[in-house]
């Protein structure tokens, strides 16, 4: 039920550029209605920090996932742009001298070196703002129950009990290495809670049966697991120049991760548990839900 | 049509009581649904930031214009309650070392030297995040298309558009001091477009009429210019001890004020116009608004 590789890269590039060019267009110096101005330095911050070449995961999840279920791509496209925006926002913010410390983001400056400090805290919270705005605008073609239920939903996995809750696990992590517990608690907050909603979001978009939902949910927290493990093997086993960013730095910071705990090789086989995992729950959709499946492999497989 | 000054003030206080009640009760350690873990630094931080001793203003005409058009209390709360976490999460982060750089809020030590800056950020990112969660929540009794519109209003009043575009401003403004075209942008992003919201959210929650929302919306601009004016006034005329922060601080940074470019005679001169134009706009209500018209006298008159 796999889609080739290379059809499933080409089918992700296509999804970003999507998703890029409706970006810059949400990013660009048009004005929405009840907007006051738009302060230049703090759009092109904003602008620089989104359209930075990722990979656009999340959107794509979102998308294909919507898709699985007759939802209208229009309106997932919108939403995976919203998501897009509270990742971004918070990539700016963990790059802050006052969190991680970076300099470097996938081998470009980080938005506090490209521009300044209090730029990027701003561009940070106008991005993590304007992703709800996203969603309740008008030109997303979506009944207001699913609106409310999305927005619900995202804030839910970006907040104190989701995404910034597990930075605040993260920077905590540096003075005391959590256990086993605390490392999945932490993960499936920093990282799995945003991978979960993506595809959860899949489901609200198409106005999908609580079944699908609670299977595209229960897919989403498999791949972000996946996610987790691999980025965690690719710290200790690729170098910077693969990953476009330092690498070790786990290590080095003394953060536990399951890899330093459980070793290489029970990680990598766990990993392949994950992907099996994930690919069973897409079972019942059969050829349909190729797309994703291919997804779960790629999330697990990529070198950066 | 003025309600006396003493039953204002208690109008006031025991609106910001329930205010602080349900903050508190969205802040405690009980998890909400779909959380995943409610990280106990993180936690009492937002608690910290949000539960300081504000006046709740903003809240507290939210209540009031909803009140006047027969809007749902327990709702207008609710809203409430979501926009002061949003002005709160803006005092935190203005208060970061790189931005403002200010030590004490409110005669108490800000949120970064309570805590650390890096916890300061990401209470401030949670705070955000939860005022959009706490709208469309269930426990918001309010149909889904109102919650999408207010949604939609409190995210361009708060994002790149409005307040944190406004701060951007206020930034740029310590290098290059602004006309006052300008300074007018500036303050009305940066304090006035909340506050708009705080009117308008009113009518949202009370389903008005198009009318409605426009004049509370107009009444909520001309509260916001009283509410700037007032405090650059506060900043050239009052002392630290009263305002329970450092004073004379604009001037010291250079930072543009109409205070500074026409006088204190004409500030005084237009906040007293701003006052009178706001409670005309409360003139088809008659006495059902004069908690409302007492709110704009309370805003210029007030010492701190």
């Amino acid at each position: 039920m796999n889609a080739s590789p290379a059809a499933f890269e080409a089918r992700l590039k296509t999804n970003a550029r999507e998703i890029e060019t409706l970006l810059d267009a949400l990013l660009s110096k048009g004005m929405r209605e009840d907007e006051i101005a738009r302060p230049e330095i703090l759009r092109t911050a904003m602008h620089y920090a989104v359209l930075n070449g990722g990979k656009r995961l999340r959107p794509f999840l979102v998308v294909e996932s919507a898709l699985l279920l007759g939802g209208d791509k229009g309106a997932a496209l919108r939403v995976g742009a919203a998501l897009e925006c509270i990742h971004c926002y918070s990539l700016v913010h963990d790059d802050l001298p006052a969190m991680d410390d970076d300099d470097l983001r996938r081998g470009k400056p980080t938005v506090h070196i490209a521009f300044d400090e209090a730029t990027a805290i701003l561009a940070g919270d106008s991005l993590l703002t304007y992703a709800f705005d996203i969603i309740a605008a008008d030109e997303t073609k979506l009944p207001d129950q699913s609106k409310v239920a999305l927005i619900l939903a995202l804030a839910r996995s970006a907040g104190l009990g989701g995404m910034a809750g597990g930075q605040a696990l993260d920077l905590a992590a540096e003075e005391n290495t959590p256990d086993e517990y605390g490392i999945v608690t932490l993960q499936s907050m920093k990282t799995g809670a945003l991978i979960r909603f993506a595809c959860e979001a899949g489901a609200l978009i198409a106005g999908a049966s609580t079944d699908d939902r609670k299977r595209l949910r229960a897919f989403g927290e498999k791949i972000g697991l996946a996610f987790q493990l691999a980025d965690d093997l690719l710290d200790v086993t690729s170098d910077a120049t693969t990953m476009g960013k330092a690498t070790g730095k786990d290590i080095s910071r003394g953060k536990g991760t399951l890899v330093a705990l459980r070793g290489i090789e029970w990680a990598e086989a766990e990993l392949r548990r994950h992907v099996e995992d994930a690919t069973q729950l897409l079972a019942p959709y059969g050829d349909a839900a190729a797309t994703l499946a291919a997804t779960a492999h790629f999330v697990a497989d990529r070198k950066n």
